[in-house]
């Protein structure tokens, strides 16, 4: 920090005297005449050029804009500022529509790794390290491209690693549109269109899981392990409003269900909120992953004959590595005879209720009290834009209101019940809703529901194709209900080895050093884990659209050859 | 949902057998020929000519490509999807870089207010309704100028309403990329270069903190409240590390200290959490917006004798409305004396750290055990990026972690310490750290310092403009810790009034009357609240680099303007 650096070019330079009675020509005149246009489409050309010649990674050498000596403060607010600053946003927009084409080549890899003390020492001319004094715009532009180059393209056809995958370009728009707006979803006053947009399709995501009228209450939160703590506190605020005020002592020694297989956000909530994970118990699941119904009642019976009250019940819909659906309707049938709250967290499976095919799966949805829907996963939307459904209206509003005068005046000039700040545990709250609805918009309801049945048709071409193959066998028999599909690879040497300890220890050591072998050549990436006493495994799921059969192919060759001489 | 609907062009296309070793030439000479490229440039050209024209909210029409005809399933990943994917992406970007222009020019509107039911209702074409079949893309860019026509310029030089201003170019630019790289910070594998930007950046905010070589453990989380709850929570699992487990009636009736100008977010921490509100203590302040430490003192005390065991103190520095900075020091003594965590809340007033001149007003912040600080207000960072720091590391892991086998593999062939997802309440996190990384490249350290420094010059230049002007009171005395000015218009017919409720009365609807107005007409933005006795005042801030003296002036003959019939 150096108080003697030059001032900026931001100083207080004059502004135009302008008001709102004068035609907003002028700027219009100074910087955007048609040379000002011709030179942007030398860029074109060059770049273009470049591409042809194939050397992606090499620095675009725009002649026109010397941007080896402009920096931060040359733009806007700077005087004359707008001329660079549409011409630097171009740069990065050329760097960005690359990035998008090459995500969908599949001659690109799908990433190009490097440990942590690689990027961290440096990369060629790619430092991470801040300083004190401003790098120059070309080198801001450098690291545009770096980092993206040592990214992982989690759009790309091949990667299969996470729930989350795809780069919809729709919902790309929508977000360079929402960071453009930069604004806060708290009130309706900085945020009209966004808070009627989230209105309106929260409305239809409570219509489509089946509540009357689409009444009900709901938010976007910060993903699924938000949106299923927020289940919590609303079913405890609903049967224990005290606790608001008084805290957790002013309840019983309340209790929490979910299955072994469902998200560890359920036990985080019960650790977070202050009921202790111990209190958070586990439900059997049958060997497919789902719950088995009976176990909760007995479960429940037991908590209740040691004194503890039972409150709140999550059954998954889409567990995270099976994809197992919870039979919702058997277990809202326990929820009703013993007053529990009935959550279903639909982060993963959620999606499903777009298709007239599949949303039987979540039959029963419409008995929960709450839903987790993360349209960021099933759907496509861009990270993050998950839901919080809720079927009693207000309750949300009662659950986390504070009235704070300084951003809730109850004396604005339009109808205030649409500022949701006050829903929310957050207090600015980021704005997920726009790349969503125009996905919607765009695509229609049936244009989602086309990709959900596409996804669930390639996977149902990978269980068909490995169910029987050689060096295959299956985590759980029978055709999987989401597009999870968890399979170990056997290499030829463990193949004729007796079950034991030994072919365990051997095979769970499989699925890790294949992963690393994919990740190092960066081919596809797929995830695997243990799970209870099953060793390492793959979980193969599909969720991006551009997909093919032939990447599932690819998928189960590229195993092989790697995995063939372990 | 037509299960008859033509089948998407995204089907399954045969997808180029390409590998990895083939070059990826095949598209490029496919899609991006120099005619190609030639046809951009008419875009442009055309773009140009209809700026010339000022109409700038009409649709421009590029007689290139025809999006009437043009869907979201005709974009990647479709068959021959590359060409219309380009030119839809560049003709958002040049809707949005005619926002970006805009949003700079004063002749331009801050917003074009409209009532819910107005928009609700559908604006000439603009309707939010969501529906079954698909739109055209043109539709779609007629729905993202509508989105933006519609809403508020936060960017805008004299929007003041939000502690959150500005439109930073970099910041815009960096978040453009996030997005595009559409990605999650849970693990190194899918996000390794901006996991280790989050690191080193963190770090350096630990060394400006002061604490020693900036050790201690961070995360950014979904924004400021959020962050002061991490706080919470931390400071429990410190004391009281049995509450993970059991929860909270493991432990005794713990109580948290806050004064009463604090941000409600730590109030709602502890509802949230299950301490209970009422066991979140408020401070007294001095005229001015501080704590009074002799009243942590007495109160700590008085908790003690009654059973309570004192856990938490939180000091502001920068409260919301007045920009008060409690004494760091004073209340740090009193908390070592009782030991007691201490937290800091800098979510407005951190940024400070960052000017020699400034930094002063958070002397004892070194001696806090945590820190919220969120670079998108004072620092003006896109939203959202907040910091939650903690000066103990490893304690965000000991107090979250749950060990979710499907992601965090301990098997990896990387060093798994990198992956953060099991230090956070989140599973999936936003990247949020990356226009955060960009700027400060960009601008360099004395590049936020000139920042801050320039806003408190504006701020007391308005001060100074204020405080002995005619029909102006300020709320407390003397200049203004930090950018927030705050004060009371008296309209004439006020001014000769005795001191009294009616005069009371009649001034809490001056503020609100005056914002109204200046909505309808759309000239500028600033916030009003009361505070504890106080009736409705202004609270005018300053975190935008493009505000000038002359918007200052603005603000004040707009305010008189409006408000000299009242």
């Amino acid at each position: 920090m150096a108080s003697s650096a030059p001032s900026s070019s931001a100083g207080d330079m004059d502004p135009n005297t302008a008001n709102l009675r004068q035609p907003a020509t002028s700027f219009l005149q100074k910087n955007n005449s048609l040379d000002e246009k011709s030179r942007m489409v030398g860029s074109f050309k060059e770049s273009a050029k470049n591409q042809m010649s194939c050397d992606n990674n090499e620095r675009f050498t725009r002649d026109e804009t010397d941007f080896s000596n402009l920096f931060a403060r040359d733009l806007l607010p700077a005087k004359n500022g707008e001329e660079p600053t549409i011409q630097f946003l171009l740069e990065v927009v050329e760097i960005l529509t690359n990035y998008v084409r090459k995500t969908f080549d599949r001659s690109t890899k799908v990433l190009d790794f490097h440990h942590p003390h690689q990027l961290l020492e440096g990369m060629e001319g790619f430092n991470l390290e801040l300083s004190d004094q401003p790098e120059s715009l070309e080198q801001i532009l450098v690291d545009c491209r770096d980092t993206l180059k040592y990214g992982v393209r989690t759009g790309h056809p091949r990667f299969f690693n996470q729930l989350s995958s795809g780069l919809d370009i729709i919902g790309l728009a929508g977000e360079w549109l929402t960071s453009t707006a930069n604004t806060n979803m708290f009130t309706y006053e900085i945020a009209p269109v966004f808070v009627l947009m989230e209105q309106l399709t929260l409305k239809k995501m409570r219509e489509i899981i089946g509540w009357p009228n689409g009444d009900g209450d709901a938010l976007f939160s910060p993903g699924g392990a938000i949106s299923n703590m927020y289940s919590v506190m609303v079913a405890r605020y609903k049967y224990f409003p005290e606790v608001k005020t008084k805290g957790m002592s002013a309840a019983p020694r309340l209790v929490l269900f979910t299955s072994e297989h469902s998200h560890y956000s359920i036990k985080k909530a019960g650790a977070v909120l202050g009921f202790g994970k111990e209190n958070v118990i586990l439900l059997k699941t049958d060997e497919r992953g789902r719950v088995i119904p009976a176990d909760l009642e007995a479960k429940v019976i037991d908590a209740k004959q040691k004194g503890y009250v039972p409150l709140f019940v999550n059954a998954t819909a889409g567990t995270t590595v099976y994809g197992a659906f919870d039979p919702i309707n058997d277990i809202a049938d326990i929820c009703e005879k013993y007053n529990l709250w009935l959550h279903v967290d639909g982060a993963w499976g959620g999606g499903l209720l777009m298709s007239r095919k599949h949303r039987h799966k979540l039959s029963g949805i419409e008995r929960a009290n709450s839903v987790t829907w993360n349209p960021h996963k099933m759907m496509g939307v861009p990270l993050q834009c998950s839901a919080i459904l809720v079927r009693e209206k207000g309750i949300l509003q009662g659950c986390n209101s504070m009235c704070a005068g300084y951003l809730f005046q109850p004396d604005k000039q339009y109808d205030v019940t649409y500022d949701t700040g006050d829903k929310a545990i957050q207090c600015g709250r980021h704005v997920d809703i726009f790349k969503f609805w125009l996905m919607w918009k765009a695509k229609g309801t049936i244009g989602f529901e086309q990709h959900i049945d596409r996804c669930l048709e390639l996977s149902e071409y990978l269980y068909n194709k490995i169910k029987n193959r050689e060096g295959y066998e299956m985590v759980f028999e029978g055709q999987p209900q989401h597009t999870n599909v968890c399979f170990w690879y056997i290499p030829p040497s463990l193949r004729g080895m007796p079950n034991g300890d030994e072919r365990r220890e051997k095979l769970h050591r499989v699925a890790p050093k294949i992963k690393a072998m994919m990740m190092e050549c960066g081919t596809t990436m797929v995830g695997y884990q243990p799970q209870g006493d099953k060793v390492n495994f793959f979980r193969m799921v599909v969720s991006n659209h551009a997909v093919t059969k032939s990447d599932i192919d690819f998928l189960i060759d590229e195993i092989e050859r790697l995995g063939q001489d372990l």
